[in-house]
């Protein structure tokens, strides 16, 4: 090793799902939306000034919060945006989780969350969930330095309730709980409700799974205004412009359109209630997923055969190499169309 | 305070420059370009399909990285691009500066360096620069946890040659020299052409001003693969998908049109080498500029109260209120027309 070399970061980072470069692949492996963003979008490519590309965005992000406000019926103030709820959830980890005691959140979880972690030298512990794959909120009851749960989980895809989500506030209200429900408008109850209730709490939402804009990279936070200030200053700290014109520009014109949103949503939960029969049909065991993906592991079939054998028919799904979900498969919800695909070749498959 | 409070992070942001809303604004306070962005901004917006926007872009961003490897003749092994040269230079605090020694910058530079530092709790020390805003390299000839430095400097706009980044270099062999390049192109000699020899060197360089694209936020970090790996597995660890679709899209579309670039250089060096002489003529003083830029005193008035007074004839340019440079305008090169605009408010202002 060179002197150089000493002090450069040694990290093991979070590795994404494949985005194949390969034509006409069937893509069931990172929860993308097969339905394309809201015709509105459209029209706002068409009206976007390319001029307006020499000027910095606006730094406040405005016009995204407002149009957000407007959705929920609360206030700019708060909302926090950046790029991406990885983005935001990464903000609020360097914001709110300063505590000598480790943070909490599930052993089967978002994988970024230990990532996250480790980058920020923030301390965690995690919690066992049960054999159903069950959060016990039990387990959140104990001091600990902030807490964080995607509900419905990944990549389990199940959904706690409202009841559940509160109480673990009830139990935890000197710390920030971040309620991660980047799935949650796939038959899920948003937390949202419980903001004015509980302070400390703070929502985290995207528009790249329901609203079909994994490409745009917009996710957002919904917390009271000291929340939301706190990781403003931080995010100031870092990158004053994080949200770009075309981002702020298309992003701000799809929220209003609530129909296109829940026409596209109920399409996907139909498409998955039915994708849950096949599977189970097929011998596929998995929990209820109320998600846009399903966690399902076979017991005849090793998960990671599946895997290879998918893709060698171009199906790209996603398998974890993790102990504990190595014999998982995630699915996620494409159109009817594409998952007629994935029945076809997992019957093969299991007929070979 | 609220217990929930005791754990927030506090941290003193830094503060961009104002992005006015309203109307009829000569923007001459954040350095972006005057002219539009290169021609083929608009052909990519008509062929970009939207449809791209459900799926995530590709998290290795290498459309961008193969043109700019085409560019400048070099590998995309040597290429990190990042939301603006902020974001990448942000990462390269947090992968590079881990050393127990102090990194070391300019008192009068670019003041998010001292942000970054305080946010990634980095010792820092900042040697001053001499009378005529130069930076004495002798300075950072004693043992440190890195250096970084603007070239040409920011706010001064003042050029170092060649020679004496090299002179850097070579008393700093053991650390990561960090030379940022934002503003390379207004006439300076980039640094690139020591990367051969310094392993430990990483050139930053942006779409943002030279190239007209700071609403598109990109910029690059330009070093060997060790680096670039590195600065990947850090930028990996917070965030998969920094650049979006359209990002990547339209970014890729105008590095190869080269004329373009160097004919809108032409015309923004020819209107400062202008406006230094008109500056001069009414009594301003200032170093010489290399950038897009130009950093100027006046002895009988006061920088505050002119930077007051143009805001009310809605020309906006840049005033520090820092120790040292709170007598000072930046003043950022706008079209001939602009900078006229500029003289005749500063004749009137000093005929008052």
């Amino acid at each position: 090793m060179k002197l150089w070399e000493k002090n450069i970061r040694v990290i093991e980072p979070y590795v994404p799902g494949e985005q194949p470069k390969v034509q006409d692949v069937i893509k069931l492996n990172t929860n993308e939306n097969p339905y394309p963003p809201a015709p509105e979008v459209e029209e706002a490519k068409e009206s976007f000034n390319t001029d307006m590309l020499r000027l910095y965005p606006d730094p406040d992000a405005s016009v995204l919060t407002e149009e957000l406000a407007k959705f929920y019926g609360l206030n700019k103030e708060n909302f926090f945006v950046g790029v991406g709820s990885d983005d935001v959830i990464s903000v609020a980890f360097q914001t709110f989780f300063n505590s000598d005691k480790p943070i909490l959140f599930p052993n089967i979880t978002y994988s970024f969350y230990c990532v996250w972690a480790d980058m920020y030298r923030i301390k965690y512990e995690c919690p066992k969930l049960d054999d159903n794959f069950k959060i016990k909120a039990e387990d959140y009851y104990k001091e600990n330095g902030g807490v964080i749960f995607p509900n419905p989980n990944a990549p389990t895809g199940v959904l706690e309730s409202l009841d559940f989500v509160e109480d673990i506030l009830r139990h935890n209200q000197d710390v920030i709980v971040i309620v991660d429900e980047a799935y949650i408008d796939f038959g899920g109850k948003s937390a949202i409700e419980l903001l004015d209730k509980y302070e400390n709490l703070l929502v985290v939402q995207t528009f790249s799974k329901a609203r079909s804009m994994a490409g745009m990279r917009i996710g957002y936070a919904i917390g009271n205004p000291v929340l939301i200030n706190a990781m403003n200053s931080v995010k100031f700290s870092v990158n004053s412009y994080t949200m770009n014109q075309t981002s702020l520009f298309i992003g701000s014109k799809i929220i209003s359109n609530k129909k296109y949103f829940e026409d596209t949503l109920a399409k996907i939960i139909n498409t998955r209630e039915i994708t849950k029969e096949k599977l189970k049909a097929m011998g596929f065991e998995f929990p209820d997923s109320k998600s846009n993906f399903i966690f399902a592991t076979h017991k005849k079939y090793a998960a990671k055969d599946i895997f290879e054998y998918l893709k060698t028919k171009k199906i790209y799904v996603r398998y974890f190499n993790t102990p504990g979900i190595d014999n998982y498969l995630r699915i996620t919800i494409g159109t009817d169309e594409q998952m007629d695909k994935l029945f076809e070749a997992l019957e093969q498959y299991m007929d070979k």
